[in-house]
């Protein structure tokens, strides 16, 4: 156990078309925190990574994405493990996932702090903890509402998803494979990418838009339409999708990493004047509309999961260190899967 | 009565920037036909225009917009008497709408041509019959269902809606104030046009996007943002009405004038990104999807006329020679209203 809480905080803001990195952080170790009254201690396990964090270091994105001030430490989610506590019903020992910033120790409340969405105990951890960042947490989350609800996903739909091989993209297919779809085609970036996503995850298909036609490989695919396209791209991919669209097609906006925080951000979908005569419809959406139904979802997703049905697609950096290089990865199309680091090893199983 | 059919014929198809002229039709003077069993010959009283007519004169266009043969015959439609008939349910005398053509006469079946949707007899027809045309026809009906169907509009909505001194905008406006909108605005091309908006169809405000600066208008008129949208225009207008968006907002996408039949679209709408944090939609639709429930709009329609709630807005040339000058003025922005050409005049009323 680190003998120091080690932090990364935010040095400065990434100008526009700057890549994540270490330059913008502080590395700081100061003392291991004690609880005040009604609060408790959580060592972080693993530190998860999304492309909204992003949003976090940057000045004027507003709405959902609160800045996080300047000398302060990263946010983000983490799993980690209850160290101490003077709250009655957050008992040392127990597994906590929340908002535990990217450090090795945070104080913690039941409620009160920014982005108390999902912020809970885990009644019966499953090992590895990592799964609970992934696919059993805000990815598969995000994927399942994203899929179910604003997709309207029905057995039978011929489902392509972008970013198939990333945070989100990895769950979704998988949970289109399981419910029925009668075709799940994955676009990702390299050929290695694209055969996970057939040979671990099960998608039907898989395109390397850097290397294949996409626009051809979707009319092979898809002779008869897309009738579900989950996007997390943007740019070139959604706008060649949206060509292929069947009638009555539900386009999902997720993200847009492809224009997400460029200065010049290319052209918006022309094509999205097929859904006219598709009759189609494209609807974002953010997942923590859903809160007071993620116990569904994630109840499904560990069904999923004990079934064999659903694979872990973690992609675990080691080392709190790591962090910038991690959530830089989100941006260079590296990560495969949900990107995370580890920050200590996974405690001994305890009475949970 | 003309003695004779005089016809539009399509000569060739426009160059993809070629405006609409009298240059792609020859002018025919044939016999006036005669009808075989089971048939009836229409006499034209006004024939309507629409936007998709250039669709018509476009190979490649494909989809719903189904070529007129070079020599044929320009399809339209039309409101039209009875003049001679050897079907029983088809009684010279009866005024009917259906695809009549750019002629003086027609051949018609009760069914079995193209584009029979909203083909029929008029039950009690309303002086005068261009309404069939215009706000109680086809304009009327696919701002109703694109209103409130697609659009899922409230009372106390916020809209805004493009193109809203066009044929179909002219009547959506109108229709979102009956529904009880709390704020109705349109986007127009000219002053007078916005004073019409206003003054005579009872819009809470009006925007000339060729003047005034649409953003900063919107963000006055708009200042909790637009609840629904109804977009029959495409380019900087979508773009930028995309930008002040409401929560849940609905974007209902009728057409795309500014950017059709055009070599250079110009970009897409990449303010598309606004769905995600305003969780919003953008659906397309085809009005002829809605044709099982046409009479319950009609019904609606007729009723709101009657009340002197909806206001006459047709826009009506002289003459059959006219027509290649009515469909052109769509495309320039010239029509006021639901752009029509009278053939002859109004029968008197008979026996209906």
């Amino acid at each position: 156990m680190s003998s120091a809480n080690r932090q990364w905080r935010v040095a400065r803001y990434p100008q526009i078309d700057e890549p994540i990195s270490t330059a913008l952080f502080d590395w700081v170790e100061t003392g291991i925190p004690t609880p005040g009254d009604g609060e408790f201690v959580v060592r972080s396990i693993c530190l998860g990574t999304g492309p909204a964090q992003r949003g976090y270091l940057s000045p004027g994105r507003g709405e959902f994405l609160s800045l996080v001030p300047l000398g302060q430490v990263m946010r983000g989610r983490g799993v980690g493990q209850i160290v101490s506590s003077r709250h009655p019903d957050y008992p040392a020992g127990r597994i906590f996932v929340g908002s535990l910033g990217w450090q090795d120790y945070s104080v913690q409340q039941p409620r009160g702090k920014q982005f108390v969405f999902s912020t809970k105990l885990v009644a019966e951890p499953i090992r590895p903890l990592s799964l609970e960042l992934g696919i059993l947490g805000q990815a598969g989350v995000t994927a399942y509402f994203g899929l179910i609800e604003v997709g309207r996903m029905k057995p039978g739909d011929r489902v392509l998803v972008s970013a198939a091989a990333g945070g989100v993209g990895s769950v979704v297919g998988q949970i289109a494979r399981i419910q029925g779809a009668e075709t799940v085609v994955g676009v990702a970036g390299t050929d290695e990418k694209c055969r996970w996503l057939t040979r671990t995850l099960g998608l039907s298909a898989a395109v390397n838009y850097r290397r294949d036609d996409l626009d051809a490989r979707l009319a092979e695919l898809f002779p008869n339409g897309i009738d579900l396209f989950f996007d997390n791209v943007g740019g070139a991919t959604l706008d060649t999708a949206l060509l292929h669209l069947a009638e009555r097609a539900r386009v999902v906006i997720c993200g847009f990493i492809s224009s997400d925080y460029r200065r010049d951000p290319g052209p918006g979908p022309i094509n999205y004047r097929k859904l006219v005569s598709r009759r189609a419809r494209m609807e974002g959406f953010v997942v923590f509309d859903y809160w007071e139904r993620f116990a569904e979802a994630e109840a499904a997703l560990r069904d999923w999961y004990a079934q064999g049905l659903l694979h872990s697609c973690e992609d675990i950096d080691e080392g709190l260190e790591n962090m910038p290089a991690s959530l830089a990865s989100l941006f260079s199309g590296t990560n495969r899967g949900v990107k995370l680091c580890r920050v200590a090893p996974d405690p001994a199983p305890g009475p949970g």
